[in-house]
């Protein structure tokens, strides 16, 4: 791992790393902020899936969070959301290809042999972030958009290797709106079916384990009735019984205008989690991906 | 003004309007933060004048600065840099020409047509913010690099019109580095006697009123050795008996990963003299520039 960026930032560093992904076969961006508590001890890690036409730069630049890292003594790793250069195949268009991984395994060519997200964020982050930084393996995620639906799958597929999950402006049903759709026909083909393996609505009816998903919604989202339909999820977590906190928040957009004035509640939920004792689910004893 | 942004941000609006400035000839965005109180009651008002290459927009992405101001009531204004547009004066490089104003009144051709980011800043800006919003005459001033020169100014040569300073990385004797006296060349010409009128580190010396200073300063700023000298503007304060902060932090570069870090410090410090009752220089009385 290369450190291409380092700078003080609330008492800790906001550094930027660059790495060769096995998973994704190319060169990675990563943005680490190490709090100033993890130059003495381990730390949990909140892992950052951010949306579409993201890199690893957006969140660490506009989203404020490292104040409130720095207040929980939390990382935060924000990966890039796709393989990226010039071999990597790409789409006309923001919703598709580079800037668009949409955090799921592709098994359509050109697409599988790069786009390989799930496995990315999921795996082989986690065992770098673990090997080279202070960190824990007590982890937490969290997304925006494109990135919230990310948060939602991995957690959902992955009982016990996450303390807690959230996320801003979610795509929740990814099969029934346009953005994932047209996403889904392109990395997974053209039947449906398969499509439910990565979708958060779909899987939430057989999640084996009951983690509290935590959601933020602005009421004044421009992507709200086309594109992100939490609804659909609300009724899904009621038909399962799972555990659902969708805050509708008055007058808040898609931007990271609405993220910034959150991200500190989140922070919150997710250090409260990160500091409890590891839930009944132990990931090396009944992990398994559904 | 037409409003061409609207973003709720901590519970108040992150707008940016647009306007035709007089002073300048031009259209200019500005960016204005209402926080939740301004919905009630006229608030005091920070004005913030960003660096060189910026607009309306660096600020407002970056800074998390509407936290604090959401929290001590305060009006966020954050004007672009330099005049804009196809008919406005440029110049090859970053440091001169459009996003390059340097907050001082253009007395040379071609620039005298349109730069006067000096009257701009301290007299129209104010004004229109004082008719158009829910903002008091309590006025507070402060910026970064360029801009930190530009706040330093604005408040030395206007007793009474702010309630207080402060400064991150700022420029603080353009007279004596290659950024100002490239702009100062172009901008006012080569007399170097007409120069002193817009450097903090002379003007401290005849200021008429000792409003404190408050300046952040990393050490590690990568602009400091060559372009920042903050020692010149320590001696020269030491000399006239100016109160000045000047804290320099360990470890900070130039970027917003430090003003960010600091930004909340900054606007505690405003927000206490802005809520004080008003000093003994009244701005209708005594008010004049040097």
């Amino acid at each position: 791992m290369e450190r291409i960026e380092h700078r003080a930032c609330f008492g800790g560093w906001q550094d930027v790393y660059r790495h060769a992904s096995e998973t994704l076969g190319c060169g990675m961006n990563i943005a680490v902020y190490l709090p100033p508590q993890a130059a003495t001890q381990k730390l949990p890690v909140l892992y950052w899936l951010s949306g579409l036409t993201c890199t690893e730069q957006n969140f660490i630049t506009k989203a404020g969070a490292q104040r409130y890292a720095a207040e929980h003594g939390i990382i935060l790793v924000a990966p890039d959301t796709s393989p990226r250069g010039d071999d990597v195949a790409d789409a006309e268009g923001y919703d598709l290809g580079k800037g668009a991984g949409f955090y799921v395994n592709a098994t359509r060519a050109p697409w599988s042999t790069h786009y390989r997200m799930y496995d990315y964020v999921v795996s082989e982050l986690p065992a770098l972030i673990e090997a080279h930084f202070p960190a824990s393996a007590a982890r937490a995620i969290s997304g925006h958009s494109m990135g919230g639906h990310g948060a939602l799958i991995a957690a959902l597929k992955n009982p016990g290797r996450y303390r807690s999950v959230s996320a801003f402006s979610p795509i929740v049903a990814p099969s029934q709106v346009p953005w994932g759709e047209k996403a889904f026909a392109a990395y997974l083909g053209d039947d449906r079916q398969a499509w439910k393996a990565w979708d958060a609505t779909e899987l939430v009816a057989a999640a084996p384990e009951k983690l509290p998903l935590l959601i933020d919604q602005g009421d004044a989202d421009e992507f709200l009735a086309s594109q992100l339909k939490p609804e659909r999820l609300r009724d899904a977590s009621a038909a399962a019984g799972h555990p659902l906190q969708l805050r509708l928040r008055p007058g808040y957009d898609h931007s990271y205008y609405f993220i910034s004035s959150f991200i500190g509640e989140h922070i919150a939920h997710h250090a409260a989690a990160l500091r409890s004792p590891a839930r009944a689910y132990k990931e090396d004893a009944s992990s398994k991906s559904v």
